[in-house]
């Protein structure tokens, strides 16, 4: 039962990966400095954020998507692998794209800028993982982080958007991206591969199970710390307080209708690992401007509704029209909440300016939200087709989704 | 294999759930503001502490009680909502309980309080779980935090206990409650059923007996953090350092004395997930009182040898006599060693106030300690006859113990 | 298929734990009182650093042995009972190390520093594990915090090496001194024993290797708040920030040396358990003193290439020639990055200095460095001999990694 994966990627994967690394090492040698600043006031706060941040994005997101029985080992590693890269370079680029102002030297908060950079990176990952190898994740890390990055900066320069409503924008970009590097991943399987060992392969393990469980409570815990880690002090506790109301709500608008979307009143655990987190994710653009804990409660019902709506009714036009196989449930989780909340965080603002007829406000903030949109469309298509190249040697669509191989499986190594 | 479980929760459950959702959506809307206050100094240490409750809310009992071998889902999943739905439901409470003052806006310190409030309400369905469908504890999650919250307003206004020991009546509270409810939900099984099915089935995996300890682990390390979280800044460092060392004492003196307990030296996994925590749980009333960590750690030693020793008799009487089968351990974690605390605040309270006679004082706290144990039982005991109630169509006693009566497995799916 | 393993431990464990216990009471009872500071500023940050520390010792190091198909319960759970037990000796011991001094009553800050040096007693035990029943592994811990404090004391008397340079050591201290005490407690198999049985004994499940995972990811994400915890507040955002980047580099170059190392290009998972966090380990001695990321970088680098080299080959000469199997890898996650470390540290004090010819700081650093790593062999070699010794009741060789041997399974306890 040896695998016939071709042994390519023993040279491959060093030489790309240890070549980007010694490039980003000359980078900072060129570049980066630490800052001079001796005393930090607000450093215990900082490292506080970027604690949970991290935890966030090296367990939370890891084992969210650790789900698939075949693909557990890949998902966690790989998506270090990727946060370790991606923060790296979001570090870098924002040190580029900050050039003008030469103010901007290395400090704890470029890492909390950084990880929330590369949020994004780990949501596309939810999508692509299983269909791609490590270097063609180092790949697409490195054009989502360059292409987030733009986003930002126009977001900045052009619309005017603070930085907090640029990062929200990220749970669509980072969804919308990955469903388009998956379809172009997506393959037909050839003829005479029995398509039931595939379709096993998605399934979720009991256990494993569990784990994706525990990346989805440890994102709905800290998930208050990311949506208030950019919001002002004095806006920090509403922000807090409308997320966790609308993760609460979600969590049991999602659990009761999962059991009204099945023939037997049962609950779907892929649904759990997702729709809950609906709420915070609907929330995230207009936290800190919510007024009343009600707005945010209806907010996560609407979330935890359409959610669990798209993850009934999606996989289904979306398999059929476009062969996108998303088993992770990217776009229910991040992609239409995430539109959700810009459109909330839309009215809002108009809400706020207090005049009706603000239509430069309104133009502007429609202009930022279609422009995130398709920043991520497009640069998913671009790094969809870049990924098809035949240099980075990309698994066989017969060895998607199995941790075979990628991973040297003791109990296997006995023959070799 | 099919279910041949009813698929009567796809309607009662959405209906039930989403109806209540919809009520407390409109109670915040007509009665819960945030409060103006635009800087709080204490703010971010206020988040910390909820982020720690939080963490032993959803992860720490959600995994606690998660490893039976059927039921591991269900426990996790059902826990997250039970968490969700208890912390509205406190918040709205504690705001109707403190209608006269006027004073309470809904600011971070109403959730760590909810949260807490919310704690007997998870050790309780330590014991309900795996007999009682997501409807029923949703009525369970009403019933306890009404009589929680009476508890906690008798006791503050008639006995004046302050908020601190009130909350650590509820681990009593919580652990009784609990074992009532399940008492009355015990039924024997009806003859012809294969008696070793249902053995099997609260029996521990390797696997997910890992995933209790997990739990264990998060509630062994954030105790000290729950048991200081009401405690004047000035004692919490006693309270934070007694905790440490009670849990420290009764984790070694309850692995050594499970070794014990067994007729061939060998430890017992479930006393390991329990029993560590009894010294936490045995400090927590008197944790800001006790000047010197012997104290804290007799107290630790004490309340392991309990914990052990109940675990070891009580289960056959139990059994016996009442009929309540028990796995999850909740009365000699939580049950015994809070009595254990709070007995010992009795005594410490009274050799502080210099007065052996101090009769008045003793009355008081006694009075306080047995009307929590007493609202505890008949509270338990009325929502245990509730929930025998046809309309919430409990699972059979043959699915007891079984995920596959809630949720859609997909493996299962197919024939479907 | 019932356990031959005879019913020993059953009164030796309870008798050594509980006189130990007691005997720890009864020394805080007569030496050990809570400082009488009323109001400790520090109280909040201090806390949050050792629930920091508390839960990269009990799960991080729990979980990251957990690894082995049949020995995962008995890695987490003595791992939580060496930690409680090596807590406590360690206050006790500090105390009395400063028993001139007059002014160490306890405070948070002793725990703080009792959990820090019980850390190389976990590294120890990674190697241990597995080799030893509980009985054992407390006289270990009773040893090696003796011989870690004997050490912390020397440096600081004798070297004058500072507090957090001498937490640092403990890595290589902890690592040394395990596999000694590994070497003397590996036994040749009696012959007629099936050798193919102890071998997947040492192999990884696929569930349990995730549950390692979590450890690493854990200890990689808190690994900051651990090196910048002895540092003065003003180094410690250089501290945190060159953590941070070696354990980004060294993850992404020891993710793609580990196929390098396959021939088949394929990563192996116990490379990517331990090699992640070489980074951390080796920067951690000069990690307040490095100017500048990228030279944190460049160790990163460094120490992943080390530890994917040492885990390579280093198995081999290890295994033929001293006849340790050690599965674990404590010796190139911890030994051989944590030598790196203490070696730039060195080369870092000397340059600070601004004296290249400063002999006497030069023969003092070395003399620090070979001092604890003499102390480390010297003490696992006493400590390993002493295990040998009849009278703990050592498991047999064919027990090795075998959680039968301690536990009691409940699907297997029927027949008893």
């Amino acid at each position: 039962m040896g695998s016939k994966y071709p042994p390519s990627l023993r040279c491959c994967l060093p030489l790309w990966a240890v070549t980007l690394q010694v490039a980003f090492t000359l980078l900072f040698y060129f570049f980066i400095s630490y800052d001079t600043l001796q005393v930090d006031q607000k450093l215990l706060v900082t490292y506080q954020v970027i604690k949970d941040l991290t935890l966030m994005a090296a367990l939370g997101f890891g084992f969210l998507s650790s789900s698939f029985r075949r693909h557990s080992w890949s998902s966690v590693a790989f998506n270090l692998f990727m946060l370790a890269l991606g923060v790296q370079a979001s570090v870098l680029l924002d040190h580029f794209l900050s050039w003008t102002s030469q103010k901007d030297a290395l400090s704890l908060l470029s890492i909390r800028k950084a990880t929330m950079s590369t949020m994004p990176v780990l949501i596309s990952a939810g999508a692509v993982l299983g269909k791609a190898n490590l270097v063609q994740l180092a790949v697409m890390v490195l054009m989502e982080t360059a292409a987030f990055g733009a986003t930002r900066f126009a977001d900045k320069q052009v619309f005017q958007v603070e930085d907090h409503t640029v990062m929200m924008h990220g749970h669509m970009f980072g969804a919308y991206f990955g469903l388009l590097v998956a379809w172009c991943l997506s393959r037909s399987l050839p003829s005479g591969v029995d398509e039931k060992v595939q379709t096993e392969k998605v399934q979720m393990a009991t256990g494993s199970s569990l784990f994706a469980m525990l990346g989805t409570l440890l994102l709905w815990i800290f998930w208050p710390s990311f949506n208030s880690a950019l919001v002002e002090l004095t806006d920090k506790k509403n922000a807090v307080l409308n997320t966790y109301y609308a993760l609460a709500v979600s969590t049991v608008t999602a659990t009761s209708m999962s059991a009204l979307s099945h023939s037997q009143g049962k609950i779907n655990m892929v649904h759990i690992h997702n729709a809950v987190l609906a709420g915070g994710v609907a929330v995230g653009a207009p936290c800190s401007l919510i007024p009343s804990p009600w707005i945010a409660m209806v907010l996560g019902l609407t979330a935890g509704l359409i959610s669990i709506g798209g993850a009934k009714c999606l996989p289904v036009c979306l398999n059929r029209m476009l062969q996108i196989q998303n088993p992770g449930g990217t776009h229910y989780t991040f992609g239409l909440p995430g539109v959700l909340g810009a459109v909330t965080y839309f009215c809002k603002t108009r809400k706020n300016s207090y005049s009706i007829f603000d239509v430069n406000q309104m133009i502007i903030d429609f202009g930022a939200l279609s422009f995130a949109l398709a920043m991520g469309m497009a640069a998913g298509l671009l790094t969809g087709w870049l990924l098809n190249i035949k240099v980075w040697r990309a698994p066989h669509a017969t060895k998607y989704f199995d941790d075979q191989a990628f991973w040297e499986f003791p109990h296997l190594a006995v023959g070799f």
